[in-house]
């Protein structure tokens, strides 16, 4: 049975290289690849014909709940069933500046970026959960206990900079709080699909810093060594997803596997 | 020299509350009411009409930032200077009830909890911060040593439920991920106006629970005794209020003084 991964936000940075990294470790699997824009998605396009049957790509805007709703009918007529949901889009500001100070900061952007970040991805959990919830849990770990396996994943990228308890520097207000109210998301979601018969594991995630479109302005002054490419971070990241059950679900946890405080 | 209080969300509830105790307990104080509709603010324009001079009645809508600031240019004006902000409105969900599962969830529900609660409170330190910082520190406790003593606090009225630590029980998706994310705008402002040299206090606080209008259809089956009035629950969060310092910043504070998770 070939195990049937959505990457939503799969245009470019970690959400395509997600796509790449299942496609060839995971064989046989089937990669559902969600963007804005499908037609503009040259390399997207270009790993679907790299890998003929094997990649959907679907239109999908995380700030339409009609969007949403329709891929998912979409997903459950052509495939039934999924085995995990990467939601992967995010943005650091409508301006592409993260705030530096409360005079950057105006609601219009606040809620933009909450739209995009937080409530996109909880949507996507909405409609796509019931068919999480009908996987064969092919992604994660199985303990042996039939009670204790779980049908589906779902993994939010969320950020460090998220986390509050971590917090010491301040500033990019929207995305910091975007990411604090996705990764409450993250916690009830878990909740709520740990309860049920088919359960599915929730969890956050941080990347690391990456070298992505997001972040590039910011890395002029970082080291090398610790700045992550996307196939590094990936790499990492699918690695703690195979390590996943349902013990493990509700947490936020970073790039090295260790958990982020809230 | 009296104090300057802003409330915002005075019209009912908590808010109300906190105008009632802070004209009694810290007497000579002027308070600054705002709320949405002031024509409709009955039991306000009386408190308002019983201390005359005391009180000023502002329209501010939470969700509007151009009703915000020029609110805080009439304080400006008028007063120049405060010495505490309140931010007490908030909602449930536009529906009235808090969502019981992902069923309940949509994009929208989610957005407008975001704005009332979580943007609304971040705008408005953004436009009267400036005059906290000219504030004379008359809330509070100030510590002998001049550099650590602070100009102005801000209290967000934050609810156990935004914990996401703490979340056992899952549900009510808008207002936790709501309360969550001003968690992080709360931790973020005491970075920013805790660096500068006229320095603001701010905090989040849960009021415990609390018979308002919000919290009502909830409280059918609880014990009568675990069942604060906005008269009891604003007496002990003013205690807090009494209490706070420079080293107490970016906290989230129970009722009873004690530390929240994040």
């Amino acid at each position: 049975m070939a195990a049937v991964a959505l990457v939503q936000g799969a245009s470019r940075g970690l959400g395509l290289e997600f796509c790449k990294q299942i496609l060839l470790n995971k064989s046989p699997a089937c990669v559902i690849a969600t963007c804005r824009n499908p037609e503009n998605a040259v390399e997207l396009l270009n790993l679907a014909a790299q890998h003929p049957g094997k990649v959907t790509v679907l239109k999908l805007d995380v700030n339409r709940e009609d969007d949403i709703s329709s891929a998912a009918e979409k997903v459950k007529r052509s495939f039934g069933t999924l085995d995990l949901i990467i939601n992967s889009s995010a943005m650091l500001h409508p301006s592409g500046k993260g705030e530096t100070s409360l005079r950057d900061v105006s609601a219009q952007g606040v809620i933009s970026t909450l739209t995009t970040n937080t409530v996109g991805p909880l949507v996507v959990a909405k409609y796509f959960a019931p068919l999480l919830q009908k996987g064969a849990g092919l992604f994660g770990q199985q303990p042996p206990e039939k009670a204790k396996q779980h049908s589906g994943i779902i993994v939010n990228m969320t950020a460090k900079v998220g986390s509050i308890g971590d917090n010491a520097l301040g500033g990019w207000y929207s995305y910091r709080m975007s990411k604090a109210a996705l990764n409450m998301a993250t916690r009830n979601l878990s909740i709520e699909l740990g309860r049920s018969r088919l359960r599915v594991v929730c969890v956050s995630m941080h990347p690391g810093t990456v070298d992505t479109e997001l972040s590039r302005p910011y890395h002029r002054n970082m080291p090398k060594e610790r700045l992550f490419s996307t196939q590094h971070s990936v790499h990492c990241l699918l690695g703690i997803i195979d390590t996943l059950n349902i013990d493990k679900t509700g947490k936020a946890y970073n790039w090295d596997g260790s958990e982020l405080p809230w």
